[in-house]
């Protein structure tokens, strides 16, 4: 539970013994930020200074904020980057999901002044809402903190034994993120302003983690309108100048609302 | 927040003042149970006996239960159904999106003996995970309890002003349902143990509220394996006798696992 963007002890204990007069009690969000560059596909992990195994970053809830503007907070914290597609995809509440086996207790209490954490606000059952994201990985800046003692990225194919039911929000993260790839259009801040088709083709078949017919994603694309093919070209080679192409802006926000069929 | 299945004033009373110590605070959950008969889609509304609008069936989630056991118990505490098709779709936890502008305070003070709802843990902040149920609507039998009033389908175009956020939940739900339709089979326990194409091409267009090509689901759960043809016919006139249908439950249920791509 104790995922926070603290930097004081001070600061902390009042999160241990207040937080739940500005926080949400019972409830907590972890995002799955999926990040991709060439071909990779890699998922952000993080250490919590008291716990051996990784995790999800994830917090608590503001009483103030919206739940996508907890996550949006959340993601810039870890990453620095707050302009990314951003989705749930899943509420996890089964009891027993949160257990502290792996947890220092007792190096917290002392920070609090507390002599035990019974009755204490983050010790309760906790539902936790899951939030994937998509962002460049090499443009990121990774954060670590006062409880976090490591932020990495990781293959997407060698995500060790996390914390809690982590492994399980992973698979599902990813599961729903490649159903979305076929609902709502995605680019927009992954790709530079103006592209070629064929690195439309390589960002699906990187996401979904397989490869595609050449060109199925961008001509659905092309045929809903949501790409503008410019005049310009870029040459790539003798004989080889691709064209172009840019999102049409308006049609792309309509779709990320109403949701299309893509496949 | 008092969405209960509570028969007596006794019970009723329990739950406010101890019903933290069996449910988790500050979380609900909320069901916008579909139910469709003959190219028909209507919605399960409630009304509270100390509030004036209608809403969606909810509840609190017991400790020792997961969230989708939660909503099948709610489901089937409405309904009188438990094998239906359902579904997480989305969890709501705007700020504010939870008040009491429509609810008679004072009547259920007066059982509860309390002086002042102050404190209370039904008052605090609550995020509530939303699921979606279908159903056929003539096959269920609907139950009032002692806070709710009535209970009653209502067309899908003729949704009233509900209480809370419920009006933008019923939005979300029916458009994950309808992206959902893409993904995921459907028609078991919807559909007569053996049907002919025609029925299923009409349960697609009665959820999708929409004409669609004709055959182009029922094509592709045949290609996916999902339905498998019988030797037998259906007898509906001169000249008239289209094949029987069945799901392969061992294909189906692995692609309710693992999702698809339906077209």
């Amino acid at each position: 539970m104790l995922f926070l963007d603290m930097q004081t002890e001070e600061e902390f204990k009042d999160f241990i013994l207040n937080g739940h007069l500005h926080y949400i009690p019972n409830v907590s969000i972890d995002c799955a930020i999926f990040g991709y560059h060439e071909h990779q596909l890699k998922l952000l992990l993080i250490r919590h200074r008291n716990m051996s195994r990784w995790s999800l970053p994830g917090g608590h809830i503001k009483r103030t904020e919206t739940l996508v503007e907890a996550a949006y907070r959340n993601v810039k914290i870890r990453t620095g980057v707050d302009n990314l597609y951003l989705q749930q995809f899943k509420t996890f509440g089964s009891p027993g999901r949160i257990h502290f086996d792996h947890f220092d207790k007792k190096k917290w209490l002392e920070i609090t002044g507390l002599t035990s954490w019974e009755g204490n606000w983050l010790m309760d059952q906790t539902v936790s809402v899951g939030f994937y994201a998509i962002t460049d990985f090499s443009n990121t800046v990774l954060q670590t903190d006062l409880t976090t003692g490591e932020c990495a990225w990781f293959d997407i194919g060698s995500i060790p034994d996390l914390e809690f039911d982590h492994n399980e929000m992973v698979t599902e993260a990813l599961h729903t993120m490649r159903l979305h790839l076929y609902h709502y259009p995605i680019g927009l801040n992954m790709l530079p302003e103006k592209f070629t088709l064929s690195e439309v083709h390589s960002l699906y078949e990187t996401l979904l983690g397989k490869k595609l017919d050449v060109s199925n994603f961008p001509k659905k694309l092309i045929a809903l309108k949501l790409l503008k093919k410019l005049e310009e070209r870029r040459s790539i080679g003798a004989h080889r100048s691709p064209h172009l192409y840019s999102f049409d802006k308006a049609n792309y926000e309509q779709a990320l609302k109403d949701g299309l069929i893509l496949s």
